[in-house]
C-alpha cells in the first residue's frame, strides 16, 4: 500500500481542512474529488479548482472509485459514515482522517472496518479562526506538525503511505504518536490552550479594550475565537486527558500566584529562567 | 507647557524602549540625548544615530540641556532618580516615564518633586522578547497603545504635552486612567498574560514538543520567553491588583473546568461564544 502517482483522493467533508487537502492535492496533480452534504460547497470547490468532481450524498460510484479516503468530518460523523459506507470501497483502499481527538474514534472505526481496507489515523495540526471551503488554503500546512496515530492493527505499508500523504500535503514535520500519547499531547498543546484563552477572554468585562491591549493580550487571545460546536464535541471527546492538562496547568498556574503572594521573588524568578529556556528550544531547528 | 518644535529631549535609561523612543524622536527631527550607566549603550546609539551625545554618568550639563526627560528605567531605579538628579533639572522641564506599573512610583516621584518640575506618568504598550538598545526598533509603537495616567497634582497642558508625544512616537491610540485603573488594567492585559504563558510553559516537560505545537500553542508562549529580572519587580510592584486579576481568571478556567467535567457541553458553548463574541469586538476599529 503506497501512494502511487495518479492516486485517486476522495474527501468526505469539504471544511476548512478538507479543502484544503482538495487544494493541495490538487496542485501535486492527484485526482480529487469530493462528498459532502452542502451542494454550495461542492460548487464552490468546483468554481475554484479545489476537486474534480463531487457529489452532495455518498455516492456508490464516486466512493469505489477512491484509492484514498481523507475523511474531514466531526468525529461524531466519522464512524457511521465508515459504517454505512465502507461496503462501496475498493479492496486495498487506505482511509485516513484529520480528526483532532484519537481516542474515541480510531477502536471504533478499526472494530468495524473491513478486513480489506486499512485505517491510518492522522492528525493534521493546521487551522485558522475561519470556517468552510470558502476559507480553504492549503498554505496553512507549511511549517506545520502531521502526526500519525497508528495502532497495532495496521501494516507499516500503509502507515509509511498515511506519512507520505503529510508529505504530500506540505507538512514540515511527521510524527508518530499512539493514539492514547496523542490525545495527552493535544489535550496539552491545543486544548488547554483553547481552554485558557476562553476564560481569559471572558474573566473581566472590560469597555474599550481595545486601548489598552498590547501583543501579549491579543497573541493569547486570538483562539478565543472558537468554533463553539466542534470545540465543544473535541473536549468532550478527550475529556478525561484535558482534564489532566487543565489541571495540571492550574497547579503550576497557583504556585505561580503563591509565589507572587509570598512575596518570593526567587521562585518567580526560577519559573520565568525556566519558561524562557523550554521556549527557546521550542524555536530551535531540529539537529 | 507643550513640546515645542525643537523641544530637547533626554532619554534616562538607553534599553529597548529609552533606545526606541530616542530612534523615533531623532527621525522626527527632535535634539535627543542620554544618560545610561553603560558606556558600550551610549556608544551604540552614538552610531547607530539614536542620540546627538550621551553619558554613562548623570552629567549636571546634560541634565541642565532638556527640556522633555523621558525615564526609561526600572521603577526600583526611577524614585531615587528624580530625588538625586532633579536639582540640576531647568523649571518648567516635563518628565514622564515608560514603568509598566504606576502606583508604587507615581505617588512617591509626585511628593518629592520640585515644585516648578511637573512629572506626568505614561505607559507606552509595546515591546519585544529581546532586550537592550541594540534591539530598539521604533516601529513597535505603530499601532500600539499609549496610556497617559494623570493625578490631580498635574495640570491640563502638561497632560496634553505627554498625550503629544504619544502621538509623535507613532502610537496608533492614546488613552488616559487614573494609576490605580491603569494597574488593574495592566495586570489583566498584560501581567496575568505572562502569568499564564509561563505556567503553561513549564507545567509539562515534553521531549521533541515542536513536532507536536501548533499555531495555538506557539502564540500563547510567545511572552513565556521572559526577562525575569524586570517581570518579577514589575509583578511584585503590582501584587494586589495581579493577584485579583490571576483569581478572577482562575475562577473562569474553574467554571470551564467543572462544566467540562459536568460534561454541560451547552455551558461550554455559552462561554465560547462569549470568548468569541468579546474577541470580535476587540479587533473591530473604533467607531
Amino acid at each position: 500500500m503506497k501512494i502511487d502517482a495518479g492516486a485517486r483522493f476522495l474527501i468526505v467533508g469539504l471544511g476548512l481542512l478538507g479543502g484544503s487537502y482538495a487544494q493541495a492535492l490538487k496542485k501535486q496533480g492527484y485526482p480529487v474529488r469530493a462528498v459532502t452534504r452542502s451542494q454550495s460547497s461542492i460548487d464552490y470547490a468546483l468554481t475554484n479548482g479545489l476537486i474534480d468532481s463531487g457529489s452532495a450524498y455518498p455516492d456508490p460510484d464516486l466512493l469505489a472509485w477512491a484509492d484514498v479516503v481523507v475523511l474531514a468530518v466531526y468525529p461524531h460523523v466519522l464512524v457511521e459514515w465508515v459504517e454505512v459506507n465502507q461496503e462501496h470501497l475498493r479492496p486495498g483502499v487506505l482511509i485516513t482522517d484529520v480528526t483532532g481527538v484519537k481516542g474515541c474514534v480510531v477502536d471504533r472505526v478499526q472494530a468495524l472496518l473491513r478486513p480489506d481496507l486499512e485505517y491510518v489515523p492522522a492528525h493534521p495540526m493546521a487551522g485558522r479562526e475561519t470556517l468552510g471551503v470558502q476559507n480553504a488554503d492549503c498554505r496553512i500546512f507549511q511549517g506545520a506538525n502531521y502526526i500519525v496515530t497508528p495502532t497495532e492493527k495496521n501494516t507499516p505499508e500503509a502507515v509509511s503511505a498515511c506519512e507520505d500523504l503529510g508529505r504530500i500535503l506540505g507538512f514540515a514535520r511527521i510524527s508518530r504518536l499512539t493514539p492514547a500519547e496523542h490525545d495527552r499531547m493535544i489535550g496539552f498543546v491545543s486544548q488547554l490552550t483553547h481552554c485558557i484563552a476562553v476564560a481569559l477572554m471572558t474573566c473581566n468585562d472590560i469597555q474599550r479594550l481595545e486601548s489598552y491591549t498590547g501583543d501579549s493580550f491579543r497573541d493569547l487571545t486570538r483562539i478565543a475565537k472558537i468554533n463553539d460546536e466542534m470545540w465543544s464535541e473535541l473536549f468532550l471527546d478527550n475529556r478525561p486527558a484535558l482534564l489532566e492538562q487543565m489541571d495540571a496547568f492550574t497547579a503550576q498556574f497557583t504556585k505561580m500566584r503563591d509565589l507572587l503572594e509570598r512575596r518570593d521573588v526567587e521562585g518567580m524568578r526560577q519559573m520565568m529562567r525556566q519558561s524562557t529556556a523550554r521556549r527557546k528550544a521550542l524555536e530551535q531547528p531540529e539537529p
